[in-house]
């Protein structure tokens, strides 16, 4: 059996567990989970017997040619199709999924009598397993090594923006399809801003640089954030870096299945305020990390939820000190019973 | 007055005609759009006198410093930040756009009694004026310009996924931060799959090429799809390209303000049907180009929109003959009032 077709397997003995008959997506990142196919456009249905996907007709030879577990057709309104699948198989009970859908769909939904039934594919989605786990592997080793090659050559003068294109160009030479969001390079006091947009300002002798980048290998993110100083450091980089070392080591050492994503939080962020930089450090920890850049688990000073094994998530402390640098320590990792691997190394 | 600040006013006005005191946006497209602040994560109310925008604190300082014209702020919950505008400024018919929302944000602004009003902000968007009509151009002229120099390149033996790398560097080079999807590049019976997924498959002797592309610069995108024939064409395949070519230049001059998609559509089409080939032309005629690579209008068989004087638009009419090769025909164009301008030349 396929990894698809178990994921399909996995949803509808979940769909058994809640009593539910069927389930109805309509988003790529869950029907490209679930088959492989990750195009937009595309209807499913899945019953506990069953699966269905409706697609507009010039997807079809495609679709039915790499996925053969999932009945496949393009009737002339997809949400005509869906409803005929449900009545004609009487699935009573039909759910979707209201934090993976439109506001206008859901309520199409709604309106045909759908339940809303939170974190199905969710819950199936956060932790990884397989080929799954490898492919992230895969793509958090491309974007180390990207980084090891590239750091040599980012000398006083390199632009922000050609030390971007140049990661993007190292890691699709190593098999990656692209970047898995707008690379960040931030020179001086480019660094201190956390979601700086990648400028044509070039490298000064004696400032930081702040590298946060990741690649997406079939179809799976890697997320890797690298800070330096170009230079001599002065004190206060020294320290604040130490600090954000220090950090991201505890929130590592912490890291193992059934802690709280709110308790490895606290572990990065404790040691930043015990070192008098808390105010500094303006956001959450962490984040899950796979077929999206951002997904579950939030690790965040508010978040509920517990780490278990096969996660993928990161870990990334920093200090910005707004007008002077930022320094940010980020590693993807995967959970293990007992701790952690390192993926991005 | 730069152009952000004027499209706020230009949604003032529509919302003093719709007769509404204010909107709430919760998405980067038209986040973006009114601030030319690209990043996700900001809430904006816009009232017929003012503009806020609700933001996680580690954008602020950003923002502040690029965004003079909107008052921002980072509260704790940028949900409460929106409510206490409103009620402070007694912004009594407050709306949002269902079409841009998500099912459970949507619902949160429903039951604090904001308004379901669709299309305020579309109608802006998709009718393209100053510097970017002139960003769209240089973003259709880097993808003209890049398939010219990459084609000569193109031979026997070339692997799909090389063309298509070769696309965005070169792009890239001309200032490109990107591509705007992901490229397909489809040789032999692949470009018979309107959507084919770029692969390693290698350039034969004798058979079509398909590249459909395009690039992001500065925020928007383009979109261009060149066929050929990788040999001495077929006698089918040189009538198919015949058919497709004189179908993409009926539509091209048929474009006109005023002009209704569907008939629009209906010019590429016909031109197709008569020709025999009406089955395997299995998609629509084309689609808005801007922010978004698939933007408003829709140019369908179904479609209800006319077109006016500066939305930047798609002609791409094609043939797929399954198993053998397919023909598709693409240029973005701007509507003008008699006719159009091509971009991707």
């Amino acid at each position: 059996m396929n990894i698809h077709s178990k994921r399909i397997k996995d949803l509808q003995k979940l769909l058994k567990r809640e009593k539910l008959d069927a389930l109805v997506l309509g988003r790529t990142l869950e029907t490209g989970f679930l088959t492989g196919f990750h195009l937009d456009g595309l209807l499913m249905l899945v019953s506990r017997s069953s699966a269905w996907a409706f697609m507009p007709k010039m997807l079809l030879a495609d679709f039915s040619s790499k996925v053969d577990f999932v009945r496949a057709s393009s009737p002339d309104s997809l949400l005509d199709g869906v409803a005929a699948a449900v009545k004609e198989n009487k699935l009573k009970r039909t759910a979707f999924e209201p934090e993976t859908e439109s506001y206008l769909r859901g309520n199409l939904w709604k309106k045909r009598g759908f339940l809303e039934h939170k974190g199905l594919t969710a819950s199936l989605r956060c932790v990884k397993e397989g080929e799954e786990i490898e492919t992230i592997r895969k793509s958090c080793r491309i974007a180390a090594k990207a980084i090891r090659l590239v750091r040599p050559h980012i000398k006083t003068g390199r632009t922000e923006r050609s030390v971007a294109l140049e990661l993007e160009h190292v890691m699709q030479a190593m098999g990656a399809k692209g970047p898995s969001f707008n690379l960040i390079v931030g020179f001086g006091p480019n660094s201190a801003l956390p979601h700086h947009e990648t400028s044509e300002r070039r490298l000064k002798n004696n400032e930081a640089v702040l590298v946060d980048f990741g690649c997406v290998y079939k179809n799976y993110c890697s997320d890797i954030t690298r800070t330096w100083f170009h230079g001599r450091p002065t004190e206060e980089f020294r320290k604040v870096y130490a600090i954000v070392a220090g950090s991201h080591k505890a929130g590592l050492a912490a890291v193992k299945a059934g802690l709280k994503t709110r308790a490895l939080d606290a572990a990065c962020r404790d040691h930043i305020a015990a070192a008098g930089y808390g105010q500094y450090f303006i956001h959450s920890t962490g984040h899950g990390v796979g077929l999206e850049i951002h997904e579950a688990p939030s690790i965040s000073t508010k978040s509920e939820e517990s780490l278990k094994e096969g996660m993928t998530v990161t870990v990334e402390p920093g200090i910005y000190l707004p007008g002077k640098f930022g320094v940010r320590i980020e590693d993807s990792v995967l959970v293990k019973k007992n701790g952690c691997e390192i993926l991005t190394k």
